[in-house]
This record gives structure tokens, C-alpha cells and sequence, in this order.
């Protein structure tokens, strides 16, 4: 099931999307083509916690790495991101996000899918100079970085089996299988949940695989998830 | 005036306090004695971004230094702060919080206030250990490490005339006027806002003075701003 938060004259609700139709609920009636709605952010989550450095090689340490990036950064697909001024190097990271469904405190790891209600597309975009802030709040959290979408799919058995490949202009930049992850959904959910509660809505991204690189306004990039769906947006 | 949120027989509200008594709003019929609720955290932000090291020596760089914290870890006044197992030190933080008022993005330094509510206290609870993570995600956003209360405070003219005193169990361990901010609130705001647009609700804290120090279980702490309130949270 497609689960799509949209726009439709003015008025924000969520809804089921199945072919090109937009339904109240699933079972319900139709609500709108999907050509009359604007997709948003497919949930409205208050915490994004995000899993560093989580393909390639592990550090070492034995534990994930993780920065926040706050609600003000959420965009939709099909959305604009804003280059920010006196910056130099922006960059996309394409990522499988996970959608809290129940309220997920102390997680066991074997039982981490009775806490998500699914899965959508992720660019967690990077202003590259500012990592250099220490913590990265502008790095990470400037308005329009975090955006999530097309829709919420919940009919994902097993998201270590997924694929995720990024272009930018048409151009493939990542291209990796989500079994590469160094901590898979299960251990990530079970590390933050010993001391964040996720809310449903709430989100976890899992980490960006090789081939991170810049943007420049006028870019179109896609990150596009098999079995999930394809999250495109512009640079300006 | 002050704004309080408050469960009432399992209702959660806001309100207006006027000596003891809970008013539905300014000017508006008592709903409740201060007795009969239970006051929590006076705003429910979506975004609380705080400014660190801004009290004693500039660092040099010329800008504030930002971290967030997630807002799991918001709690209210009353409430209990919880010692993480496996922690060696926990620290509190004494701080000025400011409660933004109307959306604020690229806000002119010198009409902030036009942006603000009002201030509250807030203890920038600290997990000491977990700063060595890089990002400090588990050292400031853990469930309860941001306790906030116990009402906003709309009567503020200058927030650099304030003065924050912590105490732990009664003892003075944190004695200081904002004035001896780096970044007062004004310069912190217009800082923020240039890449992070805050909403009506959201909090900047303003960081803490000398002073900060370990906290053990089974200890009381009190952050004291004179005009403001007094916030009160025990460890367990």
C-alpha cells in the first residue's frame, strides 16, 4: 500500500494512493486524481534521526553514528531545495528513510517491523562546508534538506533486499544494494530506541552508500528505491 | 503574563496563570487552582536549537556554536530527569530559553522581539560521556534531558537584565547575569533564522553559564531566573 500526504485545494490530509487515484483510505472512495494533488512529505514526523557513515567500511567503534536533522529541513517530492548563499559545496545523499508506525522505545532488534508502518525515499542533503561547524545544525538542518517521499510503501518484507540508485540530471551517481548497510533497520531502531522514543511518523534514515557528490542550481536529482518509489526534486 | 500547558483530569490545555489560580486565557473565567493541574512543558516545539559556549570566552570564530535537541527529550516542570544506564557523568545546564511567538526566518537582529513570545527556563540536561559520539545525539537528545518550565514568562523587556542561579539539592552552583551572553538573544536569533525558519512554539536555547557540573541520582535541581520562574527537576 502507497500511503500519499497531499495538497488538494488548500486542504492537507493523507490518503491511499492505488494506480493514478488518490483514496481516502484503503477500501474507501476516490478523493482525486493524483494529477489534481501536490505531494508532501508523506508524514509530518517531530524527529528525524539519521545513521552517519553506514555503508563502505565500519569504523570500527561497533556502533551506528548519529546527527538529527530537525523538522524545518522536511520537503516533499517534486519540491524545490534552496542552495544557500555563501556556500560553496552542497551535496545529495540518497537514502532508504523508515516510517515509524507505533511508539518504538527499547526496540528489540529481531522485532523492529511491528514499529514501522513503512518505507520511503530520503536525500539528506549536506551543506559541505559547514560540517566544519562541529555540530552539524546548518550542515544538515537549513530549510529544505530533508526531503522525503513520494509515499510511504508498507509493503516492504525485507529492507535489507532493496535498491537504492541516485541521478543527478539523468546521470546515475549511487547505485547499491540496501544489504550493504553496516547496521541493518533492525539494529539501528533497537541503538536509537534505547534512548530516543519515536512517535509514529517519526523517522529514521539509514545512511547514504558511495558516490556522494556536489549540486549546482538548475539540478534535478533522483533518488529512486525498488519496491519503494522515486523521489525527485530541483535545486534552485 | 504567564502562559502555562497543563493536564487537567487527563486534558491537556494551555492557559494563563494569575497567582495561584489557571485561567482559561488572559481576561478569560478560572478553570482550575495551580493545586488541581499538572503543569508541563509551557510550549511543544518541533524544533529546539540551542546555542553552546555562550557564556565566558569567545571562541574566535565570531559566530555561535549550534546543536539541537531532539524533542523526545522535552519534559515539564515537577518531572523526573533519567539517569541513562551505563553513563558515568550527567550534567545539567542552567539555562535562558526563548519561546518564539510568530514564524521567524532571516529575522533582523534589531526586531527580534517582534518574533518572540516570551522565555522560560530550561536545564540542557547532558549525557558528559556521550560527547566523544561526534554529534551529540544520545549526550543532549535522550528522553528527559530537556526540561523546560514551569511557564512562559511574556513579560520580558530586555533578556540581558535577567540572572540564571542552578542549584543542585539546594547548594548555588551556577550564578550569572545574561548579560555576560556572547551572543545575546537577538544576534543568536537573526543567526538561527538565516537557514533555520523557526515556528510559533519552537525554543532557542541560549546556553549556560559557569558552573556546570555532575548530577547523581536521587538529586534535585532548580533553575532560577529572576523575573522568569523557578524550574524543578529531580534525578532518578
Amino acid at each position: 500500500m502507497r500511503i500519499v500526504r497531499y495538497d488538494h485545494a488548500g486542504h492537507v490530509r493523507s490518503g491511499v494512493l492505488i494506480g493514478d487515484a488518490v483514496h481516502e483510505r484503503s477500501g474507501g472512495p476516490i478523493v482525486a486524481a493524483l494529477r489534481e494533488v501536490t505531494l508532501l512529505a508523506p508524514c509530518d514526523p517531530r524527529v528525524v534521526v539519521c545513521a552517519g557513515k553506514n555503508y563502505g567500511e565500519p569504523d570500527g567503534t561497533g556502533r551506528p553514528k548519529l546527527f538529527l536533522k530537525a523538522v524545518n529541513a522536511v520537503t516533499g517530492p517534486g519540491s524545490a531545495v534552496r542552495f544557500p548563499p555563501d556556500l560553496r559545496r552542497l551535496e545529495y545523499e540518497g537514502e532508504l528513510a523508515v516510517v515509524i508506525g507505533s511508539t518504538a522505545h527499547e526496540v528489540p532488534e529481531r522485532s523492529y517491523r511491528d514499529y514501522i508502518l513503512g518505507y520511503t525515499c530520503a536525500n539528506d542533503i549536506t551543506a559541505d562546508d559547514w560540517r566544519a561547524d562541529g555540530q552539524w545544525v546548518r550542515a544538515k538542518s537549513a530549510d529544505t534538506f530533508c526531503p522525503l517521499g513520494p509515499w510511504i510503501e508498507t509493503d516492504v518484507d525485507d529492507p535489507a533486499a532493496l535498491h537504492i540508485r541516485t541521478t543527478v540530471n539523468g546521470r546515475l551517481v549511487q547505485d547499491s544494494p540496501t544489504k550493504d548497510m553496516i547496521f541493518g533497520v533492525g539494529e539501528l531502531l533497537a541503538y536509537v530506541t534505547r534512548w530516543i522514543t519515536l512517535q509514529p511518523g517519526d523517522v529514521l534514515l539509514t545512511g547514504s552508500p558511495a558516490g556522494v557528490g556536489p549540486l549546482a542550481p538548475g539540478d534535478v536529482v533522483d533518488v529512486d528505491i525498488e519496491g519503494v518509489g522515486t523521489l525527485t526534486n530541483s535545486i534552485v
